[in-house]
């Protein structure tokens, strides 16, 4: 058994905290699977001298992130204060001084990871974030390594907890959003402001992060479509139910034709479809690839001992390198993208296919008057622009009139196109919503 | 990047050409992800002459397995023959020539894994078995890296695909087990001869070699309690559904006090259960961990192509590793159990636990007269044995008269014994059916 694994942490929050405990309780296995010790060392905090419930000596608390960064006597910093800045520094800097990183800053790695796996290359040290989507569930290294073999097509996934959480009180207990989002709140599984939630874009940095490793084509957040589910409504969810679909907000990453979209919407799923069974804060992906077929990987995508477990796992995968090799290479630890991205043969730089020329079947809900003709005009919009119609009814008379529409395949950017014409129509009187309907896959 | 992994094989029945296709096909991606090329140099089978759909050579094909395992110019050892001998004695000869060894037979890791992996140490050699359990799905490795720092507390799987298409068609269609299993044979899912599936020592096997990476405790096919789903009735499978639950031939691994119980067995679960979801011919494991809580890992768990990814997977793990240090180390796979069951600290050796001392609820089906004072005496039964009923009703009257009881919490001993003073009442005509309820873990 070699020194060990000496670990240098930036922050101690909720998985900071869980991931010194975990390393404290469990020692003894952790140090048998990963044939070396691996010990906190030093945490650097922003008030070191709060009580915190962690198993460390005051002496271990410092202030200043140098004295981890930079600490001859650390080999391997664990970055756990999230956003962008100081955290994107304090990586560099580790690297710089020849430290590998585990990270769970799904934010930095959307918007900078190109940056820093590069300088992980150039360093010769290792970037691990398995943590960083899905929280506890495996997900970064089943894409990596599992399938490395094989060529995904499609990764459909539901990564934020507090969104399925809401959505699910709305359709088990007809909640309102409004409702929903207070219950999540006093639960604690949303924020006091629930914005990066409800607007997708905690999603949508997952998605980049996931769609870059599984495509080999580099996306950053901000080249996700994204549309949060403030406008999913009861009625909507109602709808979904009685055709025999739930609403979810979907995180999808697929190839089409040579390119590749990425994307996060509200969903309308099979209730038969393996992800319409993923309930209350769980996060689940479903990757369908050429020969493996579907695959799901499902558990907790939050909270501090299910992320903190992601985080343990890449320490021991840093620690049996240092135990098998003497060194920590970051060879082994390319694979679908990622390092692979980044490495000598460089990414497969598929085009990012706008989600406007994307198909898809839709669901539209719309307030329409209550006159013969009515459905005839709106069928004949639906023509013009070469638009099927799958299933329509109305619901409700006079003012309360509303037509229920399922498309066929269409492109979204017709159907977009389709919806402006609807919405001239005098017998149109709203366009409640717009949602996409996603077939099963199985 | 390196000479290659030059891989030897020994079968080329569906997983092996599906190997060898995957290979050939995905050439470029996998050896970009491997760091190195990874390529089938010889394969042995019984008939070289057939004609065979695989992208080879008629030279790579030989007769003599010798020529595969004794190589020199073969790196890793793929045995896809299955079976104990010869694959056994094959997979020690090729050991004891140096070579790394990838398989998929779940039958020989039951029953030999000790002596299989007590040789791959003393070899410094590494054995790889991603396939052997749930076919392309990664199982193997997520519970031997991935939660290398948590504690298992439980297992549950559905690990055969064939007794899980044949409940599907009971649950869903009404079909008979007789009509389920033709129609599982018609379409491949099940053999000529179906016992190995349908008396669960498929499962069982499975259940052996996740029960001992999950609890660092050797355990073999021989040890798992094991009763098939030839006494499910199509009654059993409406009753279940009328009190919420569904039956599944569930494979159960438990810390269970300071033991372990492992145990294959249908049991009813509630319609909510992760597990309910998993229909047709799929598998899934969901693993609880004390920190990482519930995670379900779901995908095709038989059929060439799926359990072609996860040996591509572990054929790049070991092209990883060899283009990362120049040498294949053992050390670098162990973790939870297998390699580190073998290892210098030993196995945590946990006892493990017979089914009679299990705790769970369960179902009865009884034929009874039809007549005052009967469920008084079997309520009497019942409370002899201090065994609390949780839900009782009678279906049909007169001969037709049966009685359907859920329990409380029951030690299986106990349950028994009292079924077998049930049996001796004479208001019982026959103990029909007598089926674990498990509860719902979320």
């Amino acid at each position: 058994m070699s020194d060990g694994l000496r670990v240098g942490m930036l922050g101690c929050g909720t998985v900071g905290a869980a991931v010194v405990r975990m390393l404290d309780e469990h020692a003894g296995e952790i140090a048998r699977r990963a044939g070396a010790r691996v010990q906190v060392v030093r945490v650097a905090v922003r008030d070191p001298d709060r009580q915190r419930d962690v198993p460390l000596d005051p002496s271990q608390l410092v202030k200043e992130p140098d004295e981890v960064v930079s600490a001859p006597d650390v080999d391997v910093v664990v970055e756990v204060i999230g956003g962008i800045e100081p955290a994107r520094s304090l990586i560099l800097a580790a690297m710089a001084a020849g430290k590998s990183v585990v990270t769970a800053n799904k934010a930095l790695l959307a918007d900078h990871g190109p940056e820093l796996f590069d300088e992980a290359v150039r360093r010769g040290v290792d970037l691990l974030y398995e943590a960083a989507v899905g929280g506890g569930i495996p997900v970064i290294r089943p894409i990596r390594e599992h399938l490395a073999g094989d060529r995904i097509v499609r990764l459909t996934g539901i990564l934020n907890g507090t969104t399925n959480y809401i959505l699910t009180r709305m359709t088990e207990d007809g909640s309102s959003l409004g409702d929903a989002v207070r219950e999540a709140q006093a639960l604690g599984y949303a924020e006091a402001d629930p914005t990066a939630d409800v607007e997708g874009s905690d999603a949508a940095a997952k998605a980049a992060i996931l769609a870059t490793i599984a495509f080999d084509t580099p996306v950053a957040a901000a080249d996700v479509s994204r549309e949060g589910i403030t406008s999913v409504t009861d009625d909507d969810i109602a709808f979904a139910k009685r055709l025999g679909y739930v609403v979810k907000l979907l995180a999808v990453a697929e190839r089409v034709g040579d390119g590749v979209s990425v994307r996060v919407h509200p969903a309308m799923i099979p209730i038969e479809h393996p992800l319409a069974a993923v309930r209350e804060a769980f996060n689940a992906v479903l990757i369908d690839g050429e020969r493996v077929g579907p695959l799901m990987l499902y558990g907790r995508g939050a909270g501090g001992d299910p992320t903190a477990t992601s985080v343990v796992g890449d320490l021991i995968e840093l620690a049996r390198g240092r135990a098998a090799a003497g060194t920590i290479t970051t060879a082994a630890h390319g694979a679908h993208g990622a390092h692979g991205v980044h490495g000598a043969e460089g990414p497969s730089g598929r085009p990012l296919i706008r989600i406007g020329d994307v198909l898809g079947e839709f669901y539209l809900l719309l307030d329409v008057a209550d006159r013969p003709g009515v459905l005839a005009a709106i069928a004949h919009a639906f023509a013009h622009h070469q638009i099927s119609i799958k299933q329509v009814w109305q619901e409700g008379h006079g003012d309360e009139a509303r037509l229920v529409i399922i498309t066929h395949v269409a492109q979204e950017r017709t159907l977009r196109e389709c919806a402006a014409t609807l919405g001239d129509l005098s017998s149109v009187k709203a366009i409640r919503s717009i949602i996409r309907v996603e077939a099963g896959d199985s």
